[in-house]
């Protein structure tokens, strides 16, 4: 029997987030559903929110933008799901009809609650129950045979890796450099592979990230930069950094008949690694830069004249679920080996410290509720 | 030590090929450059001209246009390779600066000799030597880690399936029909598979063709008309006919939530494959018409007005090599499979008999000279 | 004061039209509105309606799919108009979120409704009230210093020409052959243009049409078979039609440097027509069949075999309204030319009998309510 | 009678360009042809040379990229021009068959001389005869009734204005901002226009220039930022700056339904012009950065962050000459009223003046040798 009550993480504003009990949630608007969570999970994103860094997050929302449920009661106007069903719930909430929906640019629809809003401006899913606006946009159904730890990323990293490698415009026989081996850039190796690749580098100082990343079939050549300091000693770090970089971008010539990569993701976010983003593409790339980054960064013009780069900015757009869940059903995207730990919701906050600081060789949680 | 005389099959006139001697060819214009043939193959084009279906096709030309060999002589225009390079020979000849050829439509070159003319119009490589026509076109360098088996049919049959492949915009996800699987049909759905469809159906009344398309993991889905007529008899066969064409449609779409396949690719080059083609079309698909044909279709406007279907006609545009190469090396592409008989030159007329009768479950041969 | 009664122009069935009193429309579901129509046309495929040759037209409904007017009542569901918006209407009605929908290929929408409904299924603007389904997806604002007249075509034929024209992938530079030049013709004529092509070369047998064509800068040259047949009498029609047809295909060779138009679109629905679509193309040319065909036609793969065609075939996506909108507010699109004929509600049926006929020199009726 | 002297402009190294006489330039290569030069003019890039603001710029050289003139003398490799035809030059030489020029990056070309040589490192076409190597590629006929003066833009401004169009994806009824109205900035309006775009909003802080636009007819709408600091004073430039700058994007913003423009073109090469570019683009519009820059920009990804906007940066890649010669041929595109000033070679070293300080409201410079 449902009681009306739920325990969910909420944020208290910056720096704290917390377990607490809180009302079920429940349908305010014809195109809302209401969704038992069976699965969720932590995103970077949320160690982001916690730190403060995420201006649109609002003290005293529940958490929450990637997990997976069934349905238990749907508004009016939905039409695409209903109760009993089982679905991937998506990062983002989109109307579909307005003039960036209608482009595919959900991420921008305009919409009161148009892009990320859940588990950021509105209750998410680290919780017993969540509501979802726009439910016939915000949810996908999974197939049977599909389990829930395999759609439990659909909605966000894995969309994020879909997106990305779309805008990526990956052609048969490429060259790929991936930059981050974290979950959105496994996930993004996992998508760019769709498109055939002769090879992708993968870029990490992480190695036990870049073993899994081999170990998987996603990356074929890893690269540690973390390894080349040592060498040098650290008494001068920017002329180190120079040298580190120099070496992997010769790395990245080596393997690609010494033109460069034909794309690169930046899936790490930092002044380095948007640096290496540029200095690793060969001339005419597409450079995505998929990662979510805290300080502006430099465009060195008259350094790229002639090298004629395409960048890519931005956040996901979540519109591609049904074709995710198609391909994860046919055994053509498989994120099992995304999934390191495993706990329940009441125990959410011990998770969420290893998971901030990366220990125990942590890539993602899943969580019970 | 060369000497100046060569065994090469060659084309008499409609319905007689055979074994004979001819001259070593020499270099013509700055352009060419003269093949030493280590691995050569018989194509069902081959056969076509044998029966004289091949109009353009000219008397005394010695045949063959699928072949690996070494560079052994070039002309003082040739940039690209040097004697000693293994290389593929792409079947079109091509002059890159063309109307045509600026647009990728090599098929279409004007200059003399463009599109296929070796072992058609011009000396091909059923032969030990051959010479190449703008060879810097016309010829990809083999990686040594490549063997000759693995890159013998990156010029011809392979280039047709990425052809089609890439007519076919194929989308990560999609359902794919391929009809035919034969040596055309089973490139191509190695080819489409580089573009991650969630699934290929492929269609063949040939039972251990199939068998091997999903063996080798080309397929997801195999269909065998074949198997159908029986169940009704042979008395009224445009009857037969129909009612195998409409289960084999019915089968399509129960693998395509009820909408038929997102692409279409016909590689088998008959009027009820032809017709097949477009019924197990979803609205608005794209259908390539990738067999050569010899009776003239019909093509039902009035049946198939508002179902918005994109017909792709043609043969194939062989200005993909280098990207095919590479994806051997990569080995995400493998044609080893194909390869079910080898013999040496001296016995090719034996292979020729076996080849064009389809017995002995060929599927494509390994001749070395 | 409204009434609950209105004129209107219902199909009796094969061969039958007729002006008659109905009841006004009423909203039926959430996401109707009723449009007060201001003006109407009538379009071809209302005469086909007549000759029975729309096997999907139900004897009963109300005619008319092209036609504007304003809103009057929504449902509670509709969110992007109001009573009080002048409106263009859609020809299609479309859910905009099943997986046609969301492919942009809404002619095919699975809504019980979806595709082409309006006038043919369900009540059409032939009338003085019409309830318009899925109004958000159906209904385009005009703005208020765009005209009635300038805005009447939004919804059908302009959105025709605008589909085709898409479809054609016309490139700046480019010859492009249309032909008929009769209202969708012209349509076609003025949105290729859109993207600069060098030359558009109308070709119809109605020489005031082609007039018509150049006057207005929509054709660059005009070429008219009918002149041909007279210089070689009328003895022996096909062998006349073969001479005329060769004659044309030589005239729009000499005017695209011996190589064929880059792309044709056929809007004229013949079998001679069909022939000189593709027999006018260049070799790997997209040819867009536009227009509906009464007839089957035949496809001679053989001989086309290397000339790579693609052909498009179908009926409109109008799912372009709002920059079909955009575009005529800049004066970037103008059809006004195309109404040649102005009259009331009371006289359609005159109407209609000239239009049928083509008297008159006739292209478009404005009729108003 | 030729006899072996010739007039010429050149590069003394920084700061210096003179008038010299120098030999007649002959025949090097076999892809090489002789260039008699009947109109050249002066780019800004020679001012940039002169500057000593290009690096790979050397001492030494014939200035000038940017001429037409008749062939009178071809290499034996040459195919496409013989002597007596007059021909436009493109800034850029290529090979046409690297693996930068078959993807149609030939600004990236492998050759020796591949990419931007002529006039800056090797001679170019301020003089009366030039060399010009890859002939074939580097010459585009000129039909007689084209004038030298129509054609004179063809290989470099407007083949920049055709590239930067191409890359910014222009779609019929887009908002498109063009920033810089100079040369350039009038050739990607020019070229934008092709695709008929509802709107070009032109920005340049020069009245006469953004007048000219108006007048042409390739600017829909003007901005000029230079009239609003005068309403502020200069006493605080940075705040003033910041002002104006609000301004604009809230000019662009309320021509743009709001939204901001589809596609932003920046030729005007400064750091507020940069900053413009971004801040008046909606998400997801593709940013043309089609100026050459002195100075490194700051890319704010956190403030842009879910703007997903896409930066293309880069040098023309002038591989669409025969499309540009065809358009105008047809009318479609006319650069003559760029075409303010005329004089004689002899009189250069006056023109360079004038063009460099923008004197006399001077945009391009016709130059008879």
């Amino acid at each position: 029997m449902r009681t009306n009550k739920m325990r969910a993480v909420v944020y208290q504003g910056k720096g704290a987030v917390s377990l607490e009990e809180r009302d079920i949630p429940v349908i305010r608007d014809p195109g809302d559903a209401i969704v038992k969570v069976t699965l969720t999970t932590i995103c970077s994103s949320d160690i982001h929110i916690k730190h403060g860094a995420v201006p649109k997050a609002v003290p005293g929302t529940i958490l929450g933008h990637e997990f997976v449920g069934q349905v238990v009661e749907t508004g009016s106007a939905v039409k695409k799901v209903k109760p009993g069903d089982r679905v991937a719930v998506n990062v983002e909430t989109f109307c579909g009809e307005c003039f960036f929906c209608r482009r595919g640019f959900v991420n921008n629809c305009e919409h009161e609650n148009g892009g990320w809003a859940l588990g950021c401006r509105i209750d998410g899913g680290q919780a017993e129950y969540c509501r979802i606006p726009c439910a016939d946009n915000g949810l996908t159904k999974i197939p049977d045979h599909v389990t829930d730890e395999e759609a439990l990323f659909t909605g966000d990293i894995l969309s994020t890796g879909y997106w990305a490698a779309r805008l990526g415009e990956v052609k048969p026989a490429d060259t790929v450099v991936v930059i981050g081996a974290g979950p959105t850039g496994l996930c993004t190796m996992m998508c760019a592979r769709l498109y055939s690749p002769a090879k992708i580098i993968a870029i990490d100082v992480d190695e036990s990230r870049l073993e899994l990343a081999k170990r998987q079939g996603l990356a074929d050549v890893t690269v540690c930069p973390a390894e080349e300091p040592c060498r040098y000693g650290a008494e001068d770090y920017a002329d180190v950094a120079g040298k580190v970089q120099e070496t992997v971008v010769q790395r990245v010539l080596a393997e690609s008949h010494g033109r460069g990569a034909d794309v690169v993701f930046e899936a790490a976010g930092g002044t380095d690694t948007f640096e290496l983003a540029w200095k690793t593409a060969r001339p005419n790339a597409v450079v995505v830069i998929a990662a979510m980054y805290e300080r502006d960064q430099t465009l060195p013009l008259p350094q790229m004249y002639g090298r004629n780069l395409t960048f890519k900015t931005g956040g996901v757009d979540g519109c591609y679920c049904e074709e995710i869940m198609e391909l994860l059903a046919a055994k053509k995207l498989d994120t099992g080996c995304l999934i390191t730990h495993r706990t329940r919701l009441e125990d959410i906050m011990k998770a969420y410290e290893i998971f901030e600081q990366k220990k125990d060789g942590v890539i993602k949680y899943a969580v019970k509720p």
